[in-house]
């Protein structure tokens, strides 16, 4: 079974490809939400965090691993492999990576938070696999608190969303990663911003995709179980409009 | 020595407050930027981080406090002076509160966090003190992710702000409490988004107002020391943006 975790909600969008892609895979999720977001956070804080959600999901039974953070992916991945050397770890970067170089674009934009951005990640990962590529790499802090307010369309997000994001259409970059998993929820605005010719890649597609090929179970009879370290009544109203269904949220103490 | 803690570096307006009214008390201030923000989390939660918070600065030999975010003191005040019976404990809703009733304001509004307006002890509070007064509280969760931002005067702040608030003004409330320790970093915004004749109550000014009253020390040799629990470049420059001065941020783990 496998454990996918994030800081908080936002990691219910690769749930949500994994229920689309393999609707018969057992999983459990957890979602930091009691010290969410960790995007903002020191590369020192989210590995300490990163630490202890892996071991409540291994100590609950899981043998393969979803990071559903890109934070987490960007700062901690290495540092799990590490620590746990038998355990199959997904993580949402290099799959978008591939993704985004595989539509042949010369001009790749990535968009994330800012621990993510600084991180320098995903323009090095880039770069080794195409050194061609011209990479241009923007934090978008406030999308992440927009989508957990529930604005996935007011005037207010859609401007800002220009105001973020203008840079990418007017230099004519093709190709765009939603580096953060809470992006996809603005999709629509995030292509208007750009323009239609931009090529958005979303991370939490393409995580689920490799997890696919690599790594999913036989069908059996699928568990599904969700944990939140903090519940309150508006993060919980906000995931399940997310999910498209009502699902049950258990305290996760770690 | 008191010491003064916050979710992270809002409660730095009352840290400036102190510095201006009592520019010779010494204090140890404490941001929980490691779990920042608290006011979208549920109370338990909010009780929990705050029970940390305070023990960490009585450990470090504070003997008074102040709690310096509405969320905490929202929840978390009686819970504290039952732990810490021999310890003067200061939060800042009381006090504002005194401060908008002493308007003489029959119509009072109350912006805050999520965590804060759903407690509803401000509504409570006010209507103990003088029945007949009408309350209005408004969530206004998007103000923090703004002002941590450091978009204190874009025009997309000023366009949220006008969401927000324009009940209130549509309404003839006489007086707004700023129910969160950011908000006074908007106050410029969020008188625009009233109008001139609305009142505003900044319940850092407050806290500071009455701790002077009732537990200012005599002059000493003041020291003034700040603690995070994560300390990332950007919240220690917009921290010291707010001061208006560089500190030193010590880490703190807790």
């Amino acid at each position: 079974m496998t454990g996918i975790f994030d800081s908080g909600i936002g990691g219910l969008t690769v749930v949500k490809a994994l229920l689309k892609l393999l609707p018969e895979e057992s999983f459990i999720y957890l979602g930091d939400t009691a010290r969410t977001p960790y995007g903002n956070k020191s590369a020192d804080t989210i590995i300490e965090y990163a630490k202890k959600d892996a071991k409540f999901l291994l100590d609950a039974g899981c043998d393969s691993l979803i990071i559903a953070c890109n934070s987490v992916s960007a700062v901690a991945t290495d540092i799990l492999r590490e620590l746990y050397p038998d355990v199959k770890i997904f993580e949402v970067i290099t799959p978008a990576v591939d993704a985004a170089i595989a539509t042949g674009a010369t001009r790749i934009g990535v968009i994330g938070t800012r621990a993510t951005i600084a991180s320098g990640i995903y323009q090095k990962k880039i770069q080794n696999g195409y050194a061609k590529v011209q990479v241009l790499s923007k934090p978008c802090p406030l999308f992440v608190s927009l989508v957990e307010e529930g604005w996935m369309n007011e005037r207010e997000t859609k401007q800002i969303a220009r105001k973020y994001l203008t840079v990418f259409r007017e230099k004519s970059y093709q190709t765009l990663i939603l580096g953060c998993t809470h992006y996809p929820l603005l999709t629509s605005v995030i292509q208007r911003a750009v323009g239609k010719k931009i090529h958005l890649i979303d991370s939490a597609e393409e995580v689920i995709q490799k997890y696919k090929k690599e790594a999913a179970t036989k069908k059996e009879a699928a568990t599904k179980t969700y944990f939140l370290t903090d519940i309150s009544p508006h993060s919980v109203a906000i995931a399940q409009k997310w999910l498209g269904k009502k699902v049950h949220f258990e305290k996760a103490d770690i």
